[in-house]
């Protein structure tokens, strides 16, 4: 199971209680955090989410309401002691405005700073572990900009408990079975794997993708996720607007979710022009079903 | 009279209620900022100042708790469609580290940005206009920092209007006598310029000293100001962790305050080790009387 916390879903500037795009991804234990919009260390605290345990941070692009806490974040690392290595994937340029600050404040990590520099307008492989691997999302905004896609890998067959009751199993035996392989017991007896497992939950796939003009490329990449959180900086009104600055509308986002044909769409990135974020659900409701509103520090589960 | 708004008084990190280094200087409807934490946008905003009133904005050096706002103020400046001249002053590399994020950001303010980059060791006047001065104090810290000294200018005698009472003065005698010239009315009476006015109020001073080891030098830059705010990272129990990385304790700021005289210490820069902020209030009484604590979204009057 994914559990994705909001840590900001605002466009542009932030306010006392509008925070800039950043969300934590929590995959069996570990945190993924995805972008970084001044102020997110203070909003990782009130999510209290432990620093230590974030591992990988994504930075979309270089827009300031997705990185300007970044700098902070990895200071603050510092100060906290850390020692674990940090792994910052993020367009070409962020390494050198990172370590410039770095540099004229005399304040070097501590901990291994890793950058990955991305640059290709191709989707690439950029991370991969045991049971998760992250894929870059090309998106089409004013400058080079990814969204990333989160893919589990195949989970472990499930122990069907009802089927193995009363059987004498050694735990050798539950880990072949969650393997896929069939077992034979001490006194000869021989199970099929099928017979004592159950199928696994299919692996989630999370889809973030900001800042984006309306982009029918996507779809492709995207197709049935479990859950897409697209930007949906305007309504349809101000269409004009959002095709001018490269963004989408809330019916746009919806769009792209249908063709897609994914599980669930999340909407954010919202403009502070419009007051009532109800507005957006209405608006996307005319061409998608499933549909949640983002809101700072609110955790969905997928 | 200066209004000294604290935005953030802690050191290091900033969290949920805790804010990094930030205040605001009113002096005559004019607002000077003075370092610019990461997020001293958000602070602005509770403390209710507008954006536009900022014109100068003075950064003590180039650690991150008091600079790390200053990229996404600028750029929020931009978003809200600022016109007005900004000027920013602080050390040599302020200038490459915004322009360079604002040049892979795509985002060029549209406003004039000028920077005014400060290398020297010895005070400096950096700005001036008809109702006060700023130069610059130098001070001990682990990379090249400065306070900065506000003195307001020598204000109009002001007229004694027990004096004036019943003479036919024009507008013109008035401005005359605000100026300290002597003036003779229509039928040929003669007035000594004190014989009408009193003495203006002694122009104020504000100094603003954070980050310093102890340091003596300082004393004589700030004889006698009317505030003197001064950095107390620690308590005098973690000396020796002050004299490592080149701060103060409460008890040593509190002797500064005393060598120069001051009318009033302001003490801030609060370490997040102590819970209790009094113990800065006990330490500092030893050595010096007239003593206030910052805390975030406090105004002082001077």
């Amino acid at each position: 199971m994914f559990k994705l916390t909001i840590l900001g879903c605002h466009s542009a500037t932030p306010s006392e209680n509008k925070h800039t795009s950043s969300q934590i991804l929590e995959v069996n234990g570990n945190l993924f955090l995805i972008d970084c919009g001044e102020g997110t260390q203070m909003q990782l605290r009130k999510a209290k989410v432990r620093f230590t345990r974030i591992k990988h941070i994504f930075i979309s692009h270089l827009h300031g309401d997705h990185f300007f806490g970044l700098i902070g974040l990895i200071s603050t690392f510092r100060l906290l002691g850390r020692s674990a290595p940090l792994n910052v994937y993020g367009p070409k340029g962020i390494k050198q405005i990172v370590t410039l600050q770095l540099k004229m404040s005399n304040s070097w990590t501590d901990y291994p700073l890793n950058f990955h520099e991305l640059s290709s307008p191709k989707s690439e492989l950029i991370y991969e572990d045991d049971s998760i691997s992250v894929s870059t999302l090309p998106l089409d905004h004013r400058i080079y900009t990814n969204g990333f896609l989160f893919t589990a890998k195949v989970n472990n067959r499930k122990i069907n408990t009802d089927a193995t009751k009363g059987l004498d199993l050694e735990s050798f035996h539950y880990s072949k079975l969650q393997k896929g392989y069939s077992i034979e017991l001490s006194d000869g007896t021989f199970f099929e794997n099928q017979e004592l497992t159950l199928d696994p939950e299919i692996p989630k796939r999370y889809a973030y993708c900001s800042d984006t003009a309306y982009n029918e490329d996507l779809i492709s990449l995207i197709k049935g996720v479990d859950l897409l959180y697209h930007e949906a900086t305007f309504l349809e009104k101000h269409a004009d607007l959002a095709m001018k600055t490269k963004h989408s509308t809330a019916f746009q986002a919806a769009k792209i979710a249908a063709a897609a044909n994914v599980k669930a769409l999340l909407l954010g990135h919202y403009s502070s022009r419009y007051s009532e974020k109800l507005d957006f659900l209405k608006e996307a409701s005319k061409a998608f079903e499933t549909i949640f509103l983002s809101e700072d520090l609110k955790t969905f589960s997928i």
